[in-house]
């Protein structure tokens, strides 16, 4: 079983929250695969440097300066402390972003009426090369800047990149992906952290959306998580960040279905 | 052969010159690395975001705060703007930093009066990490950020990076190590471009130091290269960028003897 985990900047952003994170991560058997968002670091540094920052839809608009920043935050700062911190746990990982090896291709986003900037859609994803890496015991941390193949780095979702580098790998391998956050699953009251569904199906996934219970931040989320759950992929579950790495009965989540 | 060459800030604060580089460097055949340094985009970051910079005997004082902007700046956007530039022209490389496949390791520098901060020597290269990549036909393209193994990253001098890298290699490959800069080779009369020197041996090289036809940034370049001549390395020259690639009698530089 191959492990792609997904965590998002309420993990990176804290630094206690993201060792501890590690430490599981590095224990955790087999072969795996962890791919890293963002964080407030890239809109912090922004804001310091007096670039101003635009947010549709929970989408970074990516102008020229922005994307200079989310390659330096995203692809540096944080992609090698991680790394570097898995090193010292024994954990042989290696960072990685699209371009490196050509293991991530994206495409320019053209969206009819938002002119996103330097954002792109995963058009390919190279799974030799990370097979090659996982056969070989290395880990792979991947982060959310990818390219065009035309010279261009592209800012893309980390949800996104998770999905495709899961449906990629289940081609020829039991992979079992997951998108942690900061609740203990899906939550059917967003007031109540115990009221997380142990499974989510796609009928119910559609009456929470229409009665307004799963909120808008989650929406790419989930339709990733659906999306992925429709693939090759073993199982899909989306849980907290200290459950990434537990296995079987110790395991607490929602399952997608 | 196993190319390895290294590259400074003059070529990579230009970006046209950066481009006609990495043209060339693409068309090279055979295994090869590339070494990249900083350039002075760190510096007019460090500089936006109101933090100091102090700079002794050539060489950046890194504290925490400038540890993060190299790690952004060379590990992230310099590195992954390289790789995504060398992927468009049919050149399959990777970004490679220390941490990444343990690949270099250095301890923090403990220098009796200077407290340089963050800054790293070169313990050990990983070079089967290396040799494997080669192996396969990618090309490591390696920023000069490194880490000591304990979850620290770790600034690290480029020249020396490229002269311990070509040492390693050296043990089971033929290898060809080049410096290169804006000057045609190791110049006899600093304000003439065309006294550049065919060849250099130790013992001229003692009499231009004294001399001090040789200047003070040249130093610690000129250590590496007769470090690496010693080493079993076949090679080691000096050039101008432009001749980073050229093989034979198309070739210009100074040959380190």
């Amino acid at each position: 079983m191959v492990h792609v985990i997904k965590i998002g900047g309420n993990i990176i952003d804290d630094a206690i929250k993201l060792d501890d994170f590690l430490n599981r991560f590095a224990k955790l058997d087999g072969p795996k695969i962890l791919i890293h968002g963002g964080g407030k670091l890239a809109t912090s540094v922004a804001k310091n440097l007096n670039i101003e920052q635009q947010i549709i839809d929970g989408r970074r608009i990516t102008d020229t300066e922005t994307l200079k920043i989310t390659a330096m935050v995203y692809a540096g700062l944080v992609n090698k402390t991680i790394v570097a911190k898995l090193q010292s746990k024994s954990c042989n990982a290696i960072g990685l972003s699209g371009v490196d090896g050509n293991c991530i291709q994206s495409v320019k986003r053209n969206h009819p009426t938002i002119d996103y900037g330097w954002v792109g859609d995963v058009e390919s994803i190279h799974a030799g090369f990370l097979q090659n890496l996982i056969d070989n015991r290395i880990v792979p941390v991947i982060s959310p800047i990818t390219h065009d193949g035309k010279g261009n780095l592209l800012n893309t979702n980390a949800d996104t990149i998770a999905t495709e580098v899961a449906i990629a790998l289940s081609e020829t391998n039991e992979v079992n992906l997951r998108f942690c956050f900061e609740k203990l699953g899906v939550l059917t009251n967003p007031e109540v952290d115990g009221s997380w569904l142990r499974k989510l199906d796609k009928k119910e996934y559609q009456s929470l959306k229409e009665a307004q219970i799963i909120s808008k931040g989650m929406l790419p989320k989930l339709e990733n998580a659906f999306k992925a759950s429709e693939s090759k992929i073993t199982r899909v579950e989306i849980c907290h960040a200290d459950y990434a790495s537990e296995q079987g009965e110790s395991f607490i989540g929602t399952l997608i279905v």
